[in-house]
């Protein structure tokens, strides 16, 4: 399989079970249901769970399991999104191309549907189907800690607030790359292997790999708020140099930053040299990731 | 031993548990951490902790346990206080007696210090100490279905929101009462008997008596929002009427609704009639409950 086909028919397997794990609609009270629903469904290429799925089939994991964990860590990255949004943050009005959930629902129910989403997320992980408790909790652990203070998601966000109009930092770079989108990404593949049932030198292999990979995803990232469009990319370009944020693009400039994300890559690709045919998604995945263009 | 000395020996203890559970001030970022002790320590009876301790203690449940859980819990409490003190929700300056989150340390860092603290919660309790697995998932399930959105904390939260200065209906403020404070005190009283290894009568039992002392709580919380001062309960009286919020004093008027809480209490007390004297404090902590001043 080919991986635009890959992408596109996993990203409708996770909307469903996005769709089933979400609660509906119509339950008491609605308006927090349709503020995180909005949100959820307003768009994203859902790259998360797909990289729980690649990274869980590429040791023959069980694809009920892996699209529930990879809706759960969907749901997560959605608060941080809604949270990120809002006035007080990063103040923005667009999102996946269409407006921001306190745009539409309010601050008040878009704060508080940030925090829906992520106690839905520790709901669905405690719950996840055939899994041992014990791999339940470590995979509990591990989406805590990429998502906490310490080297975690909202750590990142704070040392990004703070460092914003600042002169631009190798560490506070590093740091913030790492910690603010990489701790999540590199948690997607481990607890993808985790769920499939990786023994200790898959676990290890994979979570090398997916730190790589994490930070490809943010310096591509960087790297297209420069070179592309608000139109292309659903969220508003350009910020990341009004705001003068901390980038690899502004400390390094353009190219040696596409060298880093290249050499990154091939070298994510080693980590998992060992693995067999199953692999070869998550592979191409790790190919795709570096050259995409939204 | 008295229920007071009880209550501030517990509270010690408490604090002590916080103190080592949360991340330490000096840690990257300094920011959010000291946001979120800031908060955590910026005074609070503990009710909640209190409640987990007595309810594990009347079955012989291990203090470390059920300290842990505790402390755990008041990190979700606080969390939901942050929250709702922001400009966009309640918009309160004063909480505890003193400043709230985001006068000291902004917005931004307020809302990112109640997803931290919220975030905590989780990464304490699957880590509790000396219980099995199941039990740790059993807590978890417990404590995010009694904040979620569907009869939990935030599904009280929005219909809060949505029926301040509209009429109040006593179907709503059941609901209200229920799953805004109620959910989250009765999940005290539950996970500290799941913690201390309850069989099901002694759940069933808890569970129902910790059903009635949460709304027992809320309705004293109402009533104190009338009859006592700003300075007396640390936080800003009279603003229930002001905002004309659903209470039970406003629909059943002071003395009707000092007078369910007290027939709730008895109710309580029948719930646990059958534990032996190690119940005593838990029955001591009840009476408490309806007979507070602040």
């Amino acid at each position: 399989m080919d991986i635009s086909t890959y992408l596109s028919e996993s990203k409708k397997l996770v909307d469903e079970y996005l769709m089933k794990l979400l609660p509906a609609e119509g339950m008491e009270p609605p308006t927090i249901h349709k503020a995180m629903r909005y949100s959820v469904f307003a768009g994203g290429k859902r790259v998360r769970p797909i990289l729980v799925l690649a990274s869980g089939e590429s040791l023959n994991g069980d694809r009920e399991v892996l699209l529930s964990l990879g809706a759960a860590i969907e749901m997560m990255h959605t608060y941080s999104l809604i949270h990120d949004d809002l006035p007080a943050l990063d103040n923005d009005d667009l999102r996946r191309g269409v407006p921001t959930c306190h745009k539409v629902f309010g601050e008040a129910m878009a704060i508080l549907a940030g925090d829906a989403l992520l106690t839905r997320c520790y709901e669905v992980l405690a719950d996840l189907p055939r899994l041992s408790d014990t791999t339940r909790l470590s995979i509990i652990r591990d989406i805590a800690a990429a998502t906490g203070t310490i080297n975690g998601m909202i750590g990142g966000q704070v040392v990004d607030l703070e460092s914003e109009g600042k002169p631009v930092n190798p560490r506070i770079l590093e740091y913030l790359h790492s910690s603010k989108t990489g701790a999540l990404l590199k948690a997607c593949v481990r607890c993808g292997a985790l769920a499939a049932g990786a023994d200790e030198r898959a676990l290890n292999a994979l979570t090398e790999f997916g730190s790589k990979i994490g930070l490809v995803f943010q310096i591509v990232d960087d790297i297209l708020d420069i070179t592309s469009s608000s139109e292309i990319l659903g969220k508003t370009a350009g910020k990341d140099e009004k705001a003068k944020k901390a980038t690899y693009p502004a400390f390094y400039g353009l190219e040696a930053s596409r060298n880093k994300a290249n050499d990154l890559v091939a070298l994510a690709l080693e980590d998992i040299r060992d693995f067999g045919e199953e692999a070869e998604i998550l592979r191409s995945l790790a190919r795709f990731i570096v050259s995409r263009t939204a």
